[in-house]
């Protein structure tokens, strides 16, 4: 999506989503935060429920500062978001970091970690929206493509819009950071495992009539490598 | 981690680790929490913090049917799990599922979803045992080739350990489910984009000493393929 950085506001505007461990992990630029938000799929979604906390993977889309969700009206946790605040993340993990000593392990990830109230979308027109905005961040170029939501559907589907006011983001890329010490005893291996995310080949539906081709959409995501990044 | 299946609770024991959102995904067998657990490298933890939740990654491991979770004596969301409910999810995404109509896009996925109420480790002989699972989770046969935690460390490290009582596990797979109107109508292609996580080449730490091999365990996990399944 795009948006018009020099216009926005720098990120950590808020005590509780300033970034208080690992700080030189932190970003501050949005350019940054929407970047790991886009390359996700899914989020993981933490409401309280009945005073505890549960988190649920779900789907996501970016609008600019907005972050849109969807789920059933029977779920409890969207009923719970409906009315209370949520926080949501989204990490990449690029690497798995081997280090010299047990509590020096670590990953090279990219995370944003978005906190607030939402607000339940009810006008049709920007439910539809919003609705066009996850799944064209999941499955870009096919809302135009496929059959639009029922009204049926859409009666059975709560739609929520996020502000992204508290969201920080923290990545981490590079080797080791070894202890000195441990690195003068020497002897171990230390170093990154990399781990990438890539789509395989698409397998169309075993009913699919004869003819249909594969989106030129799908087929560009397979050769785009490597994905998720 | 080995386990006997056969003398252990079934999953769902309670009502709000029951699954209530399709039902037909749901698994109730602990062979398959487990294997989403070990398949994993970073869950998403929910705390509750000044009466919202909020979601970080984190790491964990699993022996038998406790989860290990460890963090920083600083970082707020761990000393709110130290005297409150939490919950984590890991999620594996294995495709994406393009439909035919709009609200029918969905994913393949792999979901275990925990909620209670940790322990706090305080045990010297039980933390370290902890930190071990937690490291050979993330990296196997590591622990024993490094150097262990240092008392300076372990001060400023929280060890938490959460029972796998309330857990709840998802499994997606397979193609689009389609409205059979949908299917009749025709000329949409549908069909899943399969998602695969691969290790890529080890890269040793630029100040490794030379003659130092990167070790087999490291090197058989770019082999397996494929990785995190």
């Amino acid at each position: 999506m795009s948006t018009t950085a020099s216009t926005r506001t720098p990120l950590s505007p808020t005590p509780r989503s300033t970034v208080t461990r690992l700080k030189d992990r932190a970003r501050t630029d949005r350019a940054d935060l929407d970047a790991v938000l886009d390359a996700g799929l899914i989020c993981h979604l933490g409401v309280v429920l009945g005073g505890s906390p549960v988190v649920l993977p779900t789907v996501y889309g970016r609008d600019g500062d907005t972050i849109y969700l969807h789920g059933s009206t029977g779920a409890g946790n969207m009923r719970a978001a409906c009315t209370g605040d949520i926080s949501l993340a989204v990490t990449h993990v690029d690497g798995l970091v081997y280090a010299r000593s047990a509590m020096h392990f670590s990953m090279n990830y990219r995370s944003a970690v978005v906190r607030g109230r939402p607000v339940e979308i009810t006008d049709p027109d920007q439910r539809l929206h919003a609705l066009q905005v996850i799944v064209e961040h999941a499955a870009p170029g096919s809302w135009d493509r496929v059959r639009p939501p029922s009204k049926k559907e859409l009666a059975a589907t709560i739609v929520l819009a996020l502000d992204l006011t508290e969201a920080s983001v923290k990545i981490r890329n590079g080797g080791p950071g070894d202890d000195p010490s441990d690195i003068a005893t020497g002897g171990v291996w230390a170093g990154v495992l990399p781990l990438q995310q890539t789509w395989g080949t698409p397998i169309p539906s075993p009913d699919l009539d004869p003819g249909i081709e594969t989106p030129t959409t799908v087929l560009d995501r397979t050769t785009a490598a490597p994905a998720m990044v």
